[in-house]
């Protein structure tokens, strides 16, 4: 991978510290959000997934860009009105969009895993900010048209949310850049955590997993522990099968295999326990789910990665 | 052009005749929707656009195919999954497409024009069938991609309606067909047609077309003759003009200029006067539109060509 540690501890990637591409990654989504909402809205055409959109962020500044502290860099957006029509479906605003990402710290996730890439929540933990290597923007970009005629057929889809496609280009490096939903936030205790692939072999939680604070189950767990599964009204079953369904034939057509369903359990009896236990402590501002909140999804492994969760993932199968 | 007239008066495309062509259409596009509604609805994926599906037709029939009094023949479906989605997009019931183009007799239209291609008109004025050279059916199927977004973005769209292209082999010669909406159907009568541009260079119908009983007229006549334009309410022109627009971005991004606003203007006043005059004929049974039907459509002339409406168009710019 490309990640590393400098000497004063910082992350880096491709050398380039995290402070760095944080700063990068805030200037240059916040110059192509605004330049876009500049233009009038239109419809989407074909043309319009393979248009690079490039901007220079010379430090001193220019008449299109602010003043900085890092080293000149280019900031390059990949099929700026698709992603605005997906952003647009997955009802975000613009506003929110810039804000969340620009206006508020990114928070580096400490526990990355296995995959070498670098990832970001935003302060709302509405967004994840993830490092990709060329192939794999490549691949993404590539798929647009039909991501877009799922998201069109499939609104209820559990594949990855992609809200867009950026590239930092600085000292002759390109750091590709993607920001995806948040599929575990925060706000909602997962009490159990399951990554799912419908198979058996060596589908179980390494002891290291089994260590952690919350660790990341898999199917020979779920069998072992949940042997009478997860109970589900009639309808909801049937919508959820019939979602994975159609993801699963687009992931096929895709020619993506190595999948999986991340299943987060938020335990309500569990929840109510815990606050009991812990007293009237709690104030009224503070977050708390309404209600069962059920958050499914099935990752594109090969473009989320496992690792999107903050958690490493044992490549054993 | 590829149209002539064999020995005994009788049309034909490639030598082969009319009745050989309608025969073999009937029967191919039997096959391949009844083979389609037997497998389960799904999603369309990006593959399904470049799908072409290939059945033998031997005379003598198979296990698959019926027998017949033609040559031997193979029928090819471009993007039969895809063109069940457009279908179905339009309201098109399978049933009623295979009895509207198999079950009742294809109409050769005898005014056919300048493009060289063969029409037929169903039985029910519903679809129009058009031979097309092997350009513009390659044309039109990398335009399937383009053409299903404009549809999911643009529903209103007057862009012609495509509901099927197909290719009838037979001793070495290919005739590929498309099948469209017929946007003038003979249930309600134009008093006036315009074929407009929005170019004022050498638009007036020619002294030929306006001898005709129903002349297609152009720019200039309409606005000699129509020098206050059309009222049409508030909504209607401005959720006209929006989709003109929409649908003119969407002709550009296909690099397609030459196209034309084919305009009919039922006047209801004519007609109830026409209606008196004739005296009481009229039939209960009789079909008669029911109030004002307006019926615009923005021709894709390079596909589906002036010629779609059965008036010969002079390319004079």
């Amino acid at each position: 991978g490309h990640r590393g540690v400098d000497a004063s501890g910082e992350t880096t990637y491709k050398k380039t510290t995290s402070s760095t591409l944080k700063g990068a990654i805030q200037l240059g989504i916040g110059y192509t959000v605004g330049n876009l909402s500049s233009k009038p809205e239109r419809d989407v055409l074909m043309q319009d997934f393979y248009v690079v959109e490039s901007i220079f962020f010379p430090s001193e500044g220019s008449n299109l860009t602010p003043a900085h502290h890092y080293a000149d860099f280019r900031f390059k957006t990949y099929a700026p009105v698709a992603f605005r029509y997906f952003r647009e479906l997955f009802g975000i605003r613009p506003d929110d969009y810039l804000y969340s990402l620009c206006n508020e710290p990114l928070i580096e996730l400490s526990n990355p895993g296995a995959s070498g890439s670098l990832f970001y929540v935003t302060s709302d933990d509405e967004f994840i900010i993830k490092t990709v290597m060329h192939k794999e923007a490549e691949f993404l970009q590539k798929l647009l048209p039909g991501y877009y005629m799922n998201l069109n057929q499939n609104p209820r889809t559990l594949l990855p949310k992609f809200y867009g496609l950026y590239c930092v280009q600085s000292g002759g490096k390109n750091i590709r850049v993607v920001v995806m939903n948040n599929i575990l936030p925060r706000v909602v205790k997962m009490h159990l955590k399951f990554d799912l692939k419908g198979s058996t072999y060596k589908r179980r939680a390494s002891k290291k997993e089994k260590e952690k604070s919350s660790p990341t189950y898999k199917d020979l767990d779920f069998i072992q522990d949940m042997p009478e599964g997860l109970m589900l009204d009639a309808d909801t079953f049937s919508a959820l099968v019939k979602t994975l369904q159609r993801d699963c034939l687009v992931l096929e057509s895709f020619k993506i295999m190595d999948y999986s369903l991340l299943l987060g359990v938020h335990n309500i009896d569990q929840q109510e326990r815990e606050r009991q236990s812990e007293g009237a402590h709690s104030t009224s501002d503070e977050k708390r789910p309404v209600g069962q909140k059920a958050l499914y999804s099935t990752a594109m492994e090969s473009i989320q990665g496992g690792a999107a969760r903050g958690e490493s993932i044992d490549t054993d199968d």
